[in-house]
């Protein structure tokens, strides 16, 4: 009976869980060796044995997320070899729209995981300077902190 | 013998494994509930049972996750009750810089993943305007595309 002890926090259901586009990305890309298998692609990788060799990923495992990625139309596969068959994979457009996501799980370990070695990467920008990515507002063309957002639910408010 | 078969592709040592920063930040958050977490504590939920309930995380898991959050001091626990003792939960700064990485996965979800209903949830930015957030280069100011960008790096060329 305790699990549906309304005394405590009230009962449980799947409506409590909060609807959020944030959760829904990371189910498709949440996994482990998903983005890195993106990162890969992105820089240039594009056969299996290539990205199992630069992400660490085992090889069963890399397998199921690549098709993952297939199925949901990140990813595209094509055979390169007949005898055994083999593939060359890249990214589509919607595959490549990861790119900010990276950008900024990139920027975050450069920022806080690097010593005095510096980034063991860097991007440059085109106009010359290593890139420093800022999140800015769209309509506005403004920087953008937390401090200057307010979440808007919908009437529910059980959407997060 | 096959795993050490030069002939297919040369052994593979951990040297091959692409050090880079994106890798780095997913083993502190890449774990799957790690960013629901985060996500669920800057929207105000401060309590263990209210992060389960709004996540849909196993209990055991999320104590696992934020006591790794905890131990790479990206989340603060203080007590707020003797018997039992319960804990609060609340975001560092450090925690806080992820805000970033958040919004450009809830934007890839908002632009991808959302149906005619809309977001389930919008950022209103201090401008007045539903956020959309760009990428733009600190130095210059200008709005940054994967084009724009050339990768550097070190003389090894094997750090990526």
């Amino acid at each position: 009976m305790i699990s549906n002890s309304p005394a405590i926090l009230g009962p449980v259901t799947t409506t409590d869980v909060r609807d959020c586009s944030i959760a829904r990305t990371l189910e498709v890309v949440g996994e482990k060796w998903s983005l890195l298998a993106v990162r890969e692609l992105m820089l240039g990788s594009d056969r299996f044995e290539e990205i199992v060799r630069r992400t660490g990923a085992p090889r069963d495992i890399l397998t199921t997320r690549l098709r993952k990625l297939e199925a949901h139309g990140l990813v595209e596969r094509e055979p390169y070899q007949d005898r055994p068959v083999r593939h060359r994979y890249r990214l589509t457009a919607l595959g490549w729209s990861l790119a900010p996501v990276l950008t900024m799980l990139r920027d975050w370990g450069d920022t806080h995981l690097v010593g005095p070695e510096g980034p063991p990467v860097t991007l440059r920008h085109t106009c010359g300077e290593l890139l420093r990515p800022r999140i800015h507002c769209a309509a506005c063309g403004e920087a953008v902190t937390s401090r200057d957002l307010e979440v808007v639910t919908d009437g529910t408010s059980d959407r997060g």
